[in-house]
C-alpha cells in the first residue's frame, strides 16, 4: 500500500506543475490519473485547486467506494436524478457538478486545465458549463506518472512476480493438442487466485497465428512444431506487468531457433543501451540494427517497449519517432518480435526499470524457455 | 459467425442514416462501432463515404489481423516511422492518414461526421488535418446498435449460457474460508477455457464490501452468514453477456431473505412491465415503486439497467431520467439492487431481449440461489 507522503509529494509536483503553467485549476477525468493523485479510481473527475484543494466527484453508486479508497481530498456526490432519502447529493449532469465545484474553489475569469484525452462531447459540455473561465488543455497528471518512486517499484515488481509464476505454468502447458483458450484460462486463474487482476486479455498465438502480434487466444489446438506466443500481465495493487515469451511445441527447427536467437540478441542489445540520458528512439534503433543484420528488419512491425504503470501502455515510448529521454526510475517494456506470415512470429518482452548505472532487468524467467 | 448478408445491411442502414444527416462521409473511431461495421476492430479508424466505400486505416502490426478479421471494406495501413522492406504503407500520424483517405473518396467541402466520444485531442487535429471540409458530431453507428439482429441475439445467448455456467460454479464455491478472488478466478477459467473472453472484471463483494455495487474481488475470505454478490460476464465472438446473483454463506437471516425478496419481486414487476413502446424510465419507476413500498427505495443508487451487445454499457438505459423507449430487439439488464452499509448487499440482475409481446428472459439460472 502507497504511504501517505506518497499522495502528499503527487500532489505537491501536481501543483508545482500547475504553477508552472498558471493554472488555477486542474480537471482530471482519466481514471488512472484520478487513481494515481487521490487512491481512487471510482470518482468522474476530480478537481485540484492551487490552493491544495482536492475534490473527486463521483456518482452516488460509486460514492461509498471513493470514501474508503480515497488518501486525499473530498468526495462530492453526483446523481442523475433524485434518489429519495439520500441527502447531500448533487442532483444533475457531470458538466453541471463540475462547475458547481469548481465555482466553490476558483473565481471566475480562473485559468482551468483540462486533459486533452477527455472525448470532444464532454470537452464541449465543459466549454459551455464553465464560460467565464479560460478553459485550456494540460495533461499535468500523466507527466508526473513517467517516473516511477520507490514504493511504485515495488508493487510493479509484484505483478511480474505473480505473472511470471502465471507464465511458467502456461509454457508447461504448451504441448500438442491443448487449445489456446485452455492456457489462457490457466494462466489468468494463476494470476487471479492470488488476488491480482489481469493486466489485459492474455494472448496465446499458435502456428501460423503467432505471426499476429495481437493474436488473442482461440479455440485452436496446438500442433507440434508451432511457435507459441504468450503474452501476459498481471495487475497488483493497480499497478501493471506485461511479459512475453515464446516457444515451440515438441522441438524448435533450426529456422525457429535462429528466429527465437536473433530476438533475443535484439532485446539484450537494447536493454543493454538503456542508462539515463539516452534517447529511447536511440534504444529501439539498437533493437533494429540486430534485426537488420539477421535479415529480419522487415517483420519488426512495431515499436520496441512502451512504459508501464497504472496503465498497461503509459510513458515512455520506446520507437523510432519517440521523443522520450530516459530518466532514473522510468520502468518500461523491451519486446522486439518478428512475424512471419506462414511461418510464425517470435517475440520476448521483459520489463526493466531505469537506474543510475543503466537497466535493471525486472524479470528472473530465462528468455528462451 | 454474422453473415454476410448482416453486415451488408449494417452498411446498408448506417448510408441510411448519413443521407438523413446530409453526410458525404464518416469518421468512425471506436473499436465497438468499426466492429460492427466491418467484422474488425484492429482498426484505428474506419472511414465511410456515401457511395458505400468503407476504409480500415490499421497500424502496420496490425494489418494483418484486420485482413483476416474484416468482412467488408478495404485496410489502408499506417505507420509513424518507416519500416525497410515494408511496402504499401503510409507513413505518418493517424489524422494525416484519415485526410489521405477522406481525400480519396469526397470532394473536398464535402460534410464529415464524427463521433462526439472521440477524445478531445484527436478532434482538435483532424478539425486541422480536414480543413476545407465541413467536420460535424455524428453519432451514426452507435444509434444503430440499440436494436440487435437475430444472428447477434443468438451470440448474446451462447454468451449468457457459459456466464451461467460459471455463476453456478461459482455460487458453489462460496463458502466460509473461501477468499472473494478465488472464486473469481475459478469462475473466469470456466469462462475463458470455454474460448470466451471476460466482459468485465468480475464481482465478488462479500459480507460489508457487498454494499459496494462495484466491489471488485479481494483477498477477503468468506465468513458464515456473508452476503455475497457475485456479477460476471462472458464475451462470445465480440458479444457480451452481464449476470448477478447473490448468495449467502450458511443460511440466510430473516433480514437476508427479505431483502432477496424484496428486490426479487422489484425484478420481476420491472420484467412484467417491459414491451415495445413503454418508456425505459417507466421500467426503472416500476422496480423504485416496489422497493419503496418495502421501505428500501433510499438504497438503490443506481439505475435498473443498461443494453449489452458489443460492449458490455451501451444503450438504451434505464434509468429515471432515461429517453429511451424500448423497441423489439433491444437487449438489457434489468438488475435492481440495494446497498445498505455494514450490513451488506442485494443485486439480482438478468439479461431480457424485448419481443413483440414482451420480455424475453435470457438466463435460466433461478434468481435467488
Amino acid at each position: 500500500m502507497l504511504s501517505e507522503a506518497t499522495f502528499k509529494g503527487r500532489l505537491g509536483r501536481a501543483l508545482g506543475e500547475m504553477e508552472r503553467l498558471g493554472l488555477d485549476c486542474l480537471l482530471v477525468f482519466s481514471r488512472s490519473n484520478q487513481l494515481y493523485l487521490t487512491g481512487s479510481n471510482a470518482g468522474a473527475c476530480t478537481v485540484v485547486a492551487k490552493g491544495g484543494e482536492v475534490v473527486q466527484i463521483v456518482y452516488l453508486l460509486e460514492a461509498e467506494r471513493a470514501r474508503l479508497e480515497m488518501r486525499l481530498g473530498e468526495v462530492f456526490v453526483v446523481s442523475g436524478y433524485e434518489v429519495e432519502g439520500q441527502e447531500g447529493v448533487f442532483v444533475g449532469e457531470l458538466h453541471e457538478a463540475v462547475r458547481r465545484v469548481v465555482e466553490g474553489l476558483v473565481e471566475r475569469g480562473a485559468k482551468v486545465g483540462l486533459e486533452a484525452a477527455v472525448s470532444h462531447a464532454t470537452y464541449s459540455k465543459l466549454a459551455e458549463a464553465l464560460r467565464g473561465y479560460s478553459l485550456v488543455s494540460a495533461d499535468v497528471v500523466s507527466k508526473l506518472r513517467r517516473v516511477k518512486g520507490s514504493e511504485e517499484v515495488e508493487l510493479i515488481e509484484g505483478a511480474v512476480r505473480v505473472a511470471e509464476e502465471a507464465l511458467r505454468r502456461g509454457l508447461e502447458l504448451c504441448e500438442e493438442g491443448v487449445r489456446e483458450c485452455e492456457v489462457a484460462a490457466e494462466v489468468e486463474r494463476e494470476m487471479r487466485k492470488r488476488g491480482c487482476g489481469v493486466a489485459f486479455e492474455t494472448i496465446v498465438a499458435s502456428g501460423p497465428r503467432s505471426a499476429l502480434p495481437h493474436g488473442y487466444s482461440s479455440l485452436r489446438e496446438l500442433e507440434r512444431g508451432d511457435l507459441v506466443v504468450l503474452d501476459l500481465g498481471a495487475r497488483w495493487q493497480h499497478y501493471c506487468s506485461d511479459t512475453t515469451r515464446t516457444v515451440v511445441v515438441g522441438q524448435p527447427s533450426r529456422e525457429q531457433r535462429e528466429l527465437l536467437e536473433s530476438v533475443l540478441e535484439a532485446q539484450r542489445s537494447a536493454i543493454d543501451a538503456i542508462e539515463p540520458g539516452v534517447k529511447a528512439s536511440e534504444v529501439d534503433a539498437v533493437a533494429r540494427r540486430v534485426l537488420r543484420g539477421r535479415g529480419l528488419a522487415r517483420h519488426f512491425i512495431h515499436s520496441l517497449g512502451h512504459g508501464v504503470g497504472l496503465l498497461v501502455h503509459e510513458a515512455p515510448t520506446l520507437s523510432p519517432k519517440s521523443k522520450d529521454v530516459l530518466e532514473p526510475g522510468m520502468v518500461f517494456t523491451v519486446e522486439p518480435g518478428v512475424y512471419i506470415k506462414g511461418l510464425g512470429g517470435v517475440r520476448i518482452e521483459d520489463m526493466v526499470l531505469v537506474t543510475e548505472r543503466g537497466a535493471k532487468l525486472l524479470t528472473a524467467l530465462e528468455p528462451i524457455p
